[in-house]
């Protein structure tokens, strides 16, 4: 998807409204319009990047800098008992609009979101096996 | 918790082994022992922080910049079709080590992880009085 088609550039230039929470020099805080729980946000860098690993460091750096007191003004504002800070990145992992953003997600206790968490263990070996890989890819 | 019982700090100064991946002055990043996906890796800062808002602007952005060329790393050497970057804060969200850390999960078309994403709309002028009071909260 070109800059020119994705609706948070649009979003971001203004050619498209959003209710506005928080913006600086590289972000726009906006709240999702299909949210998972009252005050689900959505942190969008003003740069088009599709993934997070599209974007610099120094820039990703500047971009998640502000992260936290988003977050904690979403989760005061919202009385909420914690918060997800989520970035899907790729149509498998639930990115539906290829520009790099982080969703913030009010939670309860008990409030069932995001509550399968289906953890196994390695077989004997497979763990260095795996490390060894990620560290020829670094 | 306080930082002495924590077993991410006991991870980062070497008195609990971790298979590590990658590690530079403010973060550690290793092979989670129960993954939901090979290569689920854990980001965790060096410095005992309980939640992503607990840490320093200036600090947040040193820890999250290099959870780009890591995501990739971990996505190639997985060959897999995308990556979700998820910061559990607080019990209610999933946050089982009170620690600041980024997970990372692997993830392939098809694998049902995070499948569930029950959004639904606001009644109208609610969106409006939510923003509201974020912004006053920030």
């Amino acid at each position: 998807m070109s800059s020119d088609d994705c609706i948070f550039c649009k979003i971001v230039t203004g050619q498209i409204p959003a209710t506005k929470i928080y913006e600086d020099e590289v972000i726009l805080a906006f709240l999702d319009i299909g949210p998972v729980s009252d005050g689900h946000t959505l942190v969008v860098s003003r740069k088009h990047f599709e993934r997070l690993h599209d974007c610099p460091e120094q820039f990703l750096g500047q971009i998640s800098s502000s992260l936290g007191k988003i977050a904690k003004a979403v989760a005061s504002a919202m009385d909420s008992d914690g918060y997800n800070v989520l970035c899907n990145n790729g149509k498998a992992a639930g990115q539906l609009v290829d520009h790099l953003h982080f969703h913030i997600i009010p939670r309860n206790t008990g409030d069932g979101l995001f509550d399968r968490w289906p953890a196994y263990k390695y077989e004997q070996g497979k763990i260095d096996e795996i490390a060894a890989k990620i560290r020829e890819n670094l």
